[in-house]
């Protein structure tokens, strides 16, 4: 079964973070992975237009419940009308999410993520800790290129899930 | 924008029921539009294999929080773990839904079609009245390639909603 | 455990209807039961009105995120921020649903519980059939009084979910 | 209209924790709020324990579908049967959430209040950084008594979602 990957970030992002995004979704579609991601603009559309320039599979899981609100790369565009309560259903859809910087809510996708035992690559998003101790909740990773490789293996090992900033 | 048409109908469903959605979904692929189902088998697989068997899109939304219990004949799985609820999202996601006999799952989204002032049409489905009086609330139709050509008509007629049937 | 009765009807009703919904509500309350309803005005808010005029508890469960929409009778409003696919999460915490004459939501939640297994009683609502034959969904009663004796006694029915209209 | 107050952390707490829950409950109580929280055990039952002994109301918004999950304090527990998808209705029908301590389902209500312009309150709970500059994401406390307090007074503020910690 083809893996599926959640990149989620920002619908406001740095040129940078836009073209990480699309790079991202390049190398996703042309290593034959599905992009899930929120099917609104900034990152998710970035991500978007780089696997539709590759010919890949893309879904936009949508928070309104107007599917015209998508942006214009998506291969599909699901409308939840459910809000942000449609960030579980991205995650869900995943094998592993990629959250590059991002604001709440991609925090919360992080969060959710882990919470069903998904792994979560991070590019320059979150740093979590607790009573001041580091807690590894992301594997960090510094580029797309090791972002993509990075998920694609996590998306394929059994103990994906169980890696460091499990649980 | 492409017209989303969601299929519903049995997951266990009789062979003549199920070559109309094979062919339903063969007709809305030639068509260029996008199958929405809830992914699982019967006439939501039926209907999945028929468009991929003209290099059609698809989406299955499935209730459950596992996309390997999808069928194998979907573009996209989108794994809602959301149960029932997940019928609204089907429903929210399609600009017109054909109903292919059913049993209560279909029923639903039926209502919440309607509810939402989305037109329905109906192959061999459930019928309603209230206090004697028959109730017109889905397009009733007789062969497959009616209600695709029905149901294609009415998601591109802004007025589509507020058909018989409708509010 | 209390048993939970959900009451379902329009948001726009007649009087006679909002006098059923208020009785219903008054006599789940003195039977000890949590009233289960959709949060706004018409029936919900006539059902919540009953409960609280006898003391008893009443949750209502909205579509929009803002809790004031809710009527102002209810002991606690859940606002969901999901549109119609909290129909689902009501029906899911009831054990049985009381459907007054009711349009399209009503209908949802009906074929919901159903799809669930769980009975539904039912005060001049939808009559449903298929190829003209009727199919018993709803167990149809005459007046407030009945509608809650027997919702009471099937909510305590292990059985309650395989009566007439099951499935 | 009464304040509604999350209070959110894990099913597998601490003793310090379950009583500083406990303690949150009983003034939450005392001072007329509703409590709302996931409804199961750990924090989630001790601060119903405690809301229960003031006499006050609560609501336990479950992420399963059987109501009888549901800790044995609540006024009213909801059987979403949505999964992680309930925490964002746990935070939607708050006007302010208190985080405990708390593991990734904590973090992902954090996120999403913040999201939603929602205050957030903590004890002992997740410290937030970007690119190793602490981002103040919580309104950090040290005590149940100024848990209650604070989370009170921003239910109170119309600004109250734009204060440190906001957007």
């Amino acid at each position: 079964m083809r893996p599926y990957v959640a990149v989620c970030g920002p619908s406001v992002a740095s040129e940078e973070e836009l073209a990480w995004a699309e790079e991202i979704g390049r190398r996703l579609a042309r290593a034959g992975a599905v992009l899930v991601c929120g099917g609104l603009g900034g990152v998710m559309e970035a991500a978007a237009r780089g696997c539709e320039a590759e010919g890949g599979t893309s879904v936009g899981i949508l928070p309104g419940g107007d599917r015209r609100a998508a942006n214009p790369h998506l291969t599909v565009a699901v409308a939840t009308g459910m809000g942000e309560a449609r960030n579980a259903v991205i995650v869900r859809t995943a094998d592993v999410v990629i959250a590059i910087s991002g604001e709440f809510g991609t925090l919360s996708e992080i969060a959710l993520a882990r919470k069903m035992g998904k792994p979560v690559v991070g590019l320059r998003t979150w740093e979590l800790s607790k009573a001041g101790a580091p807690v590894e909740v992301v594997v960090s990773v510094a580029s797309p290129a090791e972002a993509t490789a990075v998920a694609l293996q996590l998306a394929s090992t059994p103990g994906g899930s169980s890696r460091p900033g499990g649980g």
